[in-house]
């Protein structure tokens, strides 16, 4: 090694040590004959000490270093008069007695420090150097612990990590599918897998009764909603399973990375229906780091010729602890958020539990003292409360206070970052409508099994099938979801029917799978988490492109590498290919 | 969980214990009254039995599960009267109260055994069918267990995995890339990866100083040659290090993987100069299971009026210990193996070292007793040992005995697969002439260095050039390589000069990693190993398709998903592509 020891690793245990050490000129400073320099690397810092009246040859080198030259340096481990608490390595320097430039460097174009001046293009641009920055780099070194505890824990239950292909089969249906032309087969194509779904389903009719693994997939999407066109998901799937058992088995991996990993202690993850998620927070991923729970005001409100609440399908409310203070600008601001186009409602009622005791509403013509009394015993109202009431059709009133009790969440800072509160939601609807095509498609996806007293309602009240599905929910965010699996064929084949396929596009699409469970296909189901979502949760930022070494932008494009490109004609030709602009 | 445990895991302790199975029915066999059926799972084979005496209709179901049936049982432990001690469960049965047909299953293609009837195609187009036979799913076992030592052992060295992108830029050197159109921004395409190289060094410049991944990459060429178009490999990277550094750190790895996975106590890998490596086996990765080392009989044999000899460049033999008894039919088969025309030799001379100590060749009209005297000291020979000689160019000669000496020690047993000799060859060219492009291109890649004192030899003798490069080998097949890379601009810009790159295409292609060598990039030096390979040899297999799950054929195709396809009109037009059959 060129190195006897890192920049993390010295204390006053080292003293008079003879070392060497590697890394970048972190900074400099002269201060009278002598000259301090923080050298850098990825385990840590050590300061470096030069004196003038020892080597005027050495320190004047020294001074003469620029900012992240990469320097190699040899000298004695000394104790520091100055000592640094905050450092492992802040009670000691290096007095050096030799200094070798292993590389020169340019100005980087940003600060390699913490905070940076560098904005998010910039970054992009040279991420080998944004990657230089602790909060970075730890990000990087947080998911690879990640990984490798994920790995543990699943090995330690038996399940066999299987690498599924990247080159797959189109779907006709893939309108979200990367596709690769082979140059083999030239006029066919592959393409990028978006899940490994078959092939794990695949691997349990094999009788490999667990299987894990930690793959990347792909979509070719618009990207803005802090997506990547390649993702990375923690891929499992269990035989001879009821979702009892996925359940317990995958809750005991979220706790056991969080102890691992955070050495945080989440507890016994709550369970709750998809209805009822939907009834209390107007969500399925609600964020329980707080209550604030939907309050059902329909039948209290009705009836007093309020025709805002008249007209509506629901009225429902949150109670705003201790807001009653809100000021008229302050409550004009949750009215104005309420109705940004992303949001789209139309007006915000509320009701003041005020420190006196006594009720004040928006809606006072309307309703009285008595009446309002109504209001704060279904809202379990304090003095100092403040209830936020809107109204409107279901679905999308309940969305709406969903969006709003989010913000008053964020108001009341009840969504710290190092809290953490699971979830898990059960029974999702089997299908949704789709507006566009008219037509039902699986919300999950088409191998859900539906829940088998539900399967009659297929053909009469399809949207009201339940399915065996399920999905984890971390801080308001999914992370996970799957569901327990079809494992017979005519159900299978009943499914893609209700989807809208032709026997013979199930067949000539999914025959594969279909034939496989003509073959003794066991009992099965799974659950496939969004690693880089995961990670970014862990590491308590907002965006999964810090989770990420080389992420691409809102473009899907690879600023640093200048990818996507266009190709040359001799590689189209090969390809049998043609662009056509 | 619908079992209260596996088929592999009961024994004499859980005598009278209730326990459930599931599984699948393997076979069935009626004696008299009495029922067995072995039931199988992943872990192992539980006889179950069922007595028509104690319950007929439980019996005539046993009776009437087709082979592969899925099915739950429940039942007592008992003690068994016909032992099997060669499995863990072979001492006890299941006297079965309670029988439940998960899924039935319709007659597989082909036996569901250790050795099966099933022909190459019919095991890949039911692949989920052969994965359910024991030596196919061991592989996967092994592999996985493979993958979690490698990612123990690096982590423990502190070795931090990072995820590089797969989709990346296309190269106009990119002849074996796939490309993947891009709908985002249509009319570009990304590229998939032969090798994650650029971005571990980049994450070199970026102070990680230790990465790994066991990553998928990419080749779209001809796959006859047992390879695949997705193929993994464990690719790894360090920082201010040297190339003796490289080498103990990965002969470690790979001592771990034989003591973990093998119980195998691989020696120290002894290392061998490139040269050395061609002079004594004709090869760059030779199986050093055996010695049977070529010896020069050049000056020995010249001048004595046998053209074959005085004509050819270079003479080598090897010594084939006790086959001096080989007929002339034996020998004629050895002639007609090199005479192949893969091998493409014209002739083999041999000499005889008789029991009696005397000493017969097929050229002695040329050469004398005392003559063939000297050969037979050259070789060291042995009464009974047999001399193979060959004469020719000396690039040809090396080859074609290369192969003549693997021959011989197949036909005389020294190539066990379960033993292993792993041999670290050094010194690779950096360059390597190319007949077809008229140029040189780099033997490993262009971002190998040059070892130091060779540089210049760049401009006057390029092909002399050594490089900091190396291979690992185990019996006779490579399965890791690396190098200690450039890490400094003007000489990475003088490598691809002399690769007959102009600057402007250098840049346009490589700019970023240039660019990236200015900004403080510390000496750095990896490692990439054949993760397919490397369990293939680790499997005892001569071909990687059995340690992937779901290959491809020659032809690049997964029969069983019937991949790559024609993808349809509404695709094609999206991607804004035309296909030119």
């Amino acid at each position: 090694m060129l190195r006897t020891t890192t920049c993390g690793a010295l204390t006053l245990q080292n003293l008079g040590e003879n070392v060497t050490l590697c890394g970048w000129m972190q900074n400099s400073r002269d201060l009278g004959g002598m000259t301090f320099i923080d050298i850098r690397d990825r385990y840590g810092i050590t300061q470096l000490v030069f004196n003038m009246n020892d080597n005027v040859d050495l320190c004047e080198g020294a001074r003469s270093l620029g900012r992240e030259f990469v320097i190699k340096v040899s000298g004695t481990v000394v104790e520091r008069s100055n000592k640094n608490k905050e450092i492992p390595t802040g009670e000691i320097e290096i007095k050096v007695s030799d200094l070798e430039i292993l590389n020169t460097a340019k100005l980087p174009p940003f600060l390699i420090d913490d905070k940076t001046d560098g904005g998010d293009d910039l970054r992009m641009k040279y991420r080998y150097l944004d990657l230089r920055r602790n909060p970075i780099r730890n990000n990087m070194i947080l998911r690879h612990r990640m990984a490798q505890s994920v790995r543990r824990y699943l090995d330690g239950l038996d399940f066999i990590e299987v690498e599924t292909p990247v080159l797959i089969k189109s779907t006709p249906e893939g309108a979200r599918d990367f596709v690769v032309p082979s140059r083999m087969n030239a006029g066919e194509f592959y393409a990028l897998p978006q899940s490994p779904q078959t092939f794990k389903q695949l691997l349990m009719v094999s009788g490999f009764d667990r299987y894990f693994q930690i793959v990347k997939c792909f979509r070719d999407e618009d990207l803005r909603a802090d997506r990547q066109p390649e993702f990375t998901q923690i891929d499992c799937e269990m035989s001879f399973i009821e979702q009892e058992d996925i359940l317990n088995t995958f809750e005991g991996l979220i706790r056991t990375l969080f102890k691992e990993v955070r050495n945080y202690d989440l507890p016994v993850v709550p369970r709750m229906q998809y209805a009822d998620a939907m009834r209390l927070y107007g969500s399925d991923k609600p964020d329980t780091r707080f209550d604030m729970q939907f309050v059902d005001l329909t039948d209290i409100v009705k009836g007093k010729d309020f025709a805002v609440f008249d007209n509506a399908e629901l009225v429902i409310a949150i109670n705003a602890k201790d807001c009653a203070h809100y000021t008229r600008k302050q409550l004009d601001e949750l009215t104005d958020f309420i109705k940004r186009p992303q949001i789209g409602a139309t007006g915000l009622i509320y009701l003041r539990h005020n420190s006196d005791g006594s009720l004040k509403s928006s809606v006072d013509k309307f309703y009285s003292e008595e009446e309002l009394v109504r209001w704060s015993a279904a809202l379990n109202t304090q003095p100092g409360d403040l209830v936020l009431v809107m109204a409107g059709g279901t679905d999308k009133v309940r969305k709406q206070l969903s969006e709003l009790r989010l913000e008053m969440g964020t108001r009341l800072g009840l969504r710290n970052k190092d809290t953490f509160s699971a979830l898990w939601v059960l029974d999702f609807p089997l299908l949704e409508w789709d507006e566009e095509t008219e037509r039902y498609h699986a919300m999950h996806h088409p191998f859900t099994s539906p829940k088998p007293e539900d399967i009659a309602l297929l053909d009469t009240d399809p949207k009201n099938v339940r399915a065996n599905a399920y999905d984890m929910v971390v801080n308001g965010t999914e992370i996970g979801g799957g569901s327990i699996r079809i494992h017979d064929r005519a159900l299978q084949a009943l499914m893609f029917k209700h989807l809208g396929f032709s026997t013979e596009e199930a067949q000539k699409q999914f025959g594969f799978l279909m034939d496989a469970f003509e073959f003794g296909a066991p009992p099965h189901g799974g659950i496939a988490f969004g690693f880089d979502r995961l990670c970014s949760i862990f590491a308590g930022l907002d965006s999964i492109r810090d989770v990420i070494a080389f992420p691409k932008n809102n473009s899907g494009r690879d600023v640093m590498i200048d990818s996507p490109s266009t190709i040359d004609e001799k590689q189209l030709k090969e390809l049998k290919i043609k662009t056509d602009l």
